[in-house]
């Protein structure tokens, strides 16, 4: 075996790093492995200066990417710099020239993955991603190569750490989102802007490449319902565990009828489902299909040699089709499917008013709810005399209607505000 | 696309059934995925007049499984019969065609594995088992691929759904093992005969494959040490709940110092750990990589269905690999890594000891465990005056050195019997 693939990495940052010390300290297995010895012989940074550690030639790195793609003893590019652009012009070249490309880039993907995979395809190469989803955990495999003959119905995740361990510690500590956040920070669990995180930002990037290859169709990030977890509070907790519910952050994406929905937003979710007890900074993405059932795969959505670990095992992967001049699993023929709006939503509700203690207050809200054809399941008054709280949970119900029924609670005389209104999943779930 | 690649499969029970069921339903987008269209044109059977409702013609079913092996006209064997003889057999001959074998045989893989894919190596095709362990669950593809690029340190699987099913419901219940056992032998989810559930077997065949796998060695199932739950009463059960365990059958699979340790047998799991929440029927494998971190992966581990859409990947893999006249990844070199004693193990214990109720009778136990270099660290007394029974967590010790123990605290006058002993898996987990 003395057949060498030689490897150009586009970036040296967190998962870079990862990727280099991965290889370097597995080199034997890897070469056993592969059927070849993989050396990474260039990486395009921008500050050639740097020491980073890493234990290689100084003339390995280099200011200028496109040179790394375009030398012609490069055989497989390795993305790991982030963001759409240069990362995306780069890629486009490298399958140009014939070359594979292994890329943890989630943005990107989310945003353009169906064409990227068109244009590998065009070309005859692999392009490989399972690093863009949830760091180590294999979903892209198995949902492109294990459930090739399954037909996915469902896929729920919990794609973003800081979100899941700022609402472990809310559950587990009976802490108020502001102040978990602020430690979150100081800790290094939350960016100093979180925007990307609390928002649901990052976790709509990633169900967008889950959905577009599960659901065998295009959905671009901008198509995904998105809501973060900014105005999720201790209250909404509390009920939701005396109710048999955790708070979860799920990005969730399914099918009916050939129409793809995609959503990403905080919800109740009974504490028996197999996604309730990930806990802290740990992902996990629960796929339901046809034939297989109920699956799910957990573990660390993040962080250097996570994510590193994802994109070697691509890499050995494409360095072997390499070898046997063969190509990897084909992934999905991305149609493009309807998308359901998320207005067509039938799910649970819980709604949580700040009102006034008044007499006919419940007769007020009751009817409100009445009026626009949405059943209360269980209702509740929660506090003390002047800040009391009325807890709602509704039968299934649109979204659409829900939400006219929230305007129209909100100017009651008797309403101080509508504080919180989150979907209860409890009803689509098969455990 | 007017390629087609023909089917020959060995056996149709249940998990045949699922296969063609599946093939048959996902056609379309089987073929889409593949590249060449998959057509199921042959299947040995015991009895050709049987109805199996899969609405296949009368001329496919054949009862010579070696004339489907040998026939020119078939590209892939897909191997469901069980069983290591004939299946074995007739899987290498398979392989000396050059055709590429699929199969579901966990008992044939777990006594053979190595062996076969020797076989497979030498013919220069591919040999795929993914539904030989823990059913639906993509479990083979990601030790083997996913995690090319890493390292393996510990393999923990719920590998058997009978005994999770039974312990699910006597934790949930507090009931007996006997009561719950012909429950669920009433319900279907234990054999008449439960031997080889029960008594760990099957998780250790299981277990035997991840570890040959994981850690690219050669373990047997005869390999692994095995204990059932047969003996697990509900008293360990209530006791583990109050530590903060629950009693799971785990197959634990490790490399210390390139030794290898496979063990099957109840254990006390720390309720926060992944595996903890595993209920019912399902399974999961939890993995511990160099890189990668901490790894779950959870589903259906039997059934007709899930276990056929895990064939059907496989089928799918092979199947391109053939159109290509490429070969899917090499599994691992197999070596012959010297194996730990379960002697070795060093782990926390729980013994239960039934006594009677008179002074002396601590100072007697708690001497003898001191005798033996085994410190305890937890110890109370539980029942009623003539029913007294000793409850007794230690520190980390050595099997060997809590063996010896127990048998000398056996004939101990004021002792009753020994109920139980059981391992502490507290110390050895990340989380």
């Amino acid at each position: 075996m003395d057949r060498v693939i030689r490897i150009g990495m586009l970036g040296c940052g967190t998962v870079g790093g990862g990727v280099a010390t991965i290889l370097a300290r597995e080199s034997d297995d890897i070469t056993a492995r592969t059927g070849a010895k993989l050396e990474l012989v260039r990486i395009a940074v921008r500050d050639t200066a740097r020491d980073r550690g890493l234990g290689l030639p100084a003339g390995t790195f280099t200011t200028d990417p496109l040179s790394v793609v375009e030398a012609e003893d490069i055989d497989v590019i390795v993305e790991v710099m982030g963001g759409r652009e240069p990362a995306g012009s780069l890629i486009r070249r490298a399958l140009e020239l014939g070359k594979p490309v292994v890329t943890a880039n989630k943005e990107l993907v989310a945003h353009e993955g169906p064409e990227l995979y068109a244009a590998a395809q065009a070309a005859g190469v692999d392009l490989a991603y399972e690093a863009a989803v949830a760091g180590a955990i294999p979903i892209i495999k198995p949902l492109k190569e294990s459930l090739a003959g399954d037909r996915v119905l469902r896929v729920v995740g919990i794609l973003n750490g800081t979100t899941n361990y700022i609402l472990t510690r809310m559950t587990e500590e009976g802490a108020d989102y502001a102040e978990v956040l602020a430690d979150a920070q100081a800790l290094g669990y939350a960016e100093a802007d979180p925007t990307a995180d609390v928002g649901g930002h990052d976790a709509a990037a990633k169900c967008a490449i889950l959905a577009s290859l599960a659901f065998d169709t295009t959905v671009h990030a901008d198509d995904v319902f998105t809501q973060g977890i900014e105005t999720v509070n201790a209250t909404d907790i509390r009920v939701a565990d005396r109710l048999g519910y955790v708070v979860k952050l799920l990005g969730i994406a399914s099918e009916v009828d050939g129409r793809v929905g995609v959503r990403v937003h905080p919800a109740f979710l009974p504490k028996a489902h197999p996604l309730a007890s990930v806990r802290g900074a740990f992902n996990a993405v629960y796929v339901e299909a046809a034939a297989a059932g109920e699956l799910m795969f957990y573990g660390p959505g993040a962080g250097a040699e996570p994510t590193g670990s994802a994109v070697v095992g691509d890499v050995i992967d494409v360095a072997r089709n390499l070898l046997q001049t063969a190509r990897g699993a084909i992934e999905s023929q991305h149609r493009v499917k309807d998308l359901r709006s998320i207005d067509e939503l039938r799910t649970q509700y819980y709604v949580l008013l700040d009102v006034e203690d008044a007499p006919g207050v419940l007769a007020a809200v009751a009817t409100t709810f009445g009026d626009h054809g949405v059943s209360i399941a269980q209702v509740w008054q929660e506090g003390a005399e002047d800040s009391a709280q009325l807890v709602l949970i509704t039968h299934r119900a649109r979204e659409d209607a829900l939400r006219t029924t929230v305007e129209a609670l909100a100017p009651l005389p008797s309403i101080r505000s509508v504080a919180s209104v989150l979907r209860v999943e409890a009803e689509v779930f098969a455990s």
